[in-house]
């Protein structure tokens, strides 16, 4: 049977791109429905009613939302170049890091940037201790998955490279090379990794979508 | 090898007590180790360093922490009597539901019950909101998993049992037969099902132990 793999996305979503660096991972062929998140389009709304959210995945008409659930479908699905490891302890390890970084590590690198000035003294200490724990979950590996990347790599774009972005626009400086040098070489050698790389969007196109929101959000 | 299973719990923790489900419908013996919250254990601070809480499994020497983590752990380690769905859409699905009972039904329901006087009355809105959203997606079926339960189920414990209780110590009356009939026909089904009625906390125990803690945070 012919698949049908529809992707709807928005390009400046760090969830988004996790699914794309999956999809191409994997090799998977997809049709990409950019939505426009001031104008949902019907079918987004169809596909994915409790969330309204992108992204959505459909498999041969079959949707699926929520990034790591995603994630792992299209593991299960096509089955070459895994992203979660093959042990249970091991897949258990990987998605204890991705919902740490999900509910931990997002939601305070976003409000140390994005939050109100007062949110924001309190969310830059929690960043900095959270990003302290995954630069010891790091260690010495080259990637969060070991020599190849992984679940964990793939969740942790938001930490490659959106922050990045917000840092520079807020002038905040908290992940830097000195307080952070093994998530530092860890960030240079994500986005010059081939999987990476090419989904990744334009790094000025970012600084220049993101600032006027930043800006308006944190005022 | 002998298998060493051990389980960091409290008894009164619906977190805890889906891994004693899950471990009971596997039929796994294991060691349990009941931690004493206000004077956490030193193994338990070893085994869960990042967010130093119950439930924690150990299996071999391996600590895992999560309850959801825990879960597709056993149900990939012990593989009969499974607990997801075996195609990788229903486990999507599976996962998906699980999920927004953890992120959005979960909280919504204690803020609605323990949160202050003003947090409550948005929380209560949102509570109905995300237990219409599960009344429609349970349906016509016995169990959000079928004809038996399976992950959704397990996670929605806090929903069949914990709710009821809070409910009844705050005098709200939200999750009723009139408002919700198919989530109380499966309450009914729930709490008798074999394998979770051998595992629940006396009803009348979690009362005495909830009323004087959800009188103090709620004032």
């Amino acid at each position: 049977m012919a698949e049908e793999v529809k992707l709807f996305g928005f390009w400046a979503s760090p969830l988004h791109r996790r699914v794309e660096i999956a999809l191409k991972m994997k090799g998977v062929k997809y049709e990409y429905i950019e939505e426009d998140l001031t104008n949902k389009s019907p079918l987004l709304l169809k596909y994915n009613p409790v969330h309204k959210k992108v992204p959505v995945l459909v498999h041969n008409g079959n949707p699926i939302a929520e990034s790591l659930v995603i994630i792992e479908y299209i593991d299960e699905t096509w089955k070459h170049n895994p992203i979660l490891p093959q042990h249970p302890y091991d897949r258990a390890l990987a998605r204890f890091w991705a919902k740490f970084i999900d509910e931990k590590a997002v939601p305070a690198l976003r409000n140390s940037t994005w939050g109100k000035v007062k949110e924001r003294e309190v969310a830059i200490g929690e960043a900095c201790e959270h990003l302290k724990t995954l630069e010891n979950e790091l260690g010495d590996k080259k990637f969060f998955g070991g020599e190849d990347i992984g679940l964990v790599d793939i969740v942790a774009n938001v930490v490659g490279i959106w922050f990045g972005v917000f840092q520079e626009i807020s002038g905040l400086e908290l992940l830097t090379e000195e307080k952070f040098p093994k998530l530092c070489k860890w960030i240079h050698e994500y986005v010059n990794h081939t999987a990476i790389k090419e989904v990744l969007p334009p790094r000025d196109k970012l600084i220049e979508y993101f600032s006027p929101l930043l800006g308006a959000a944190s005022k």
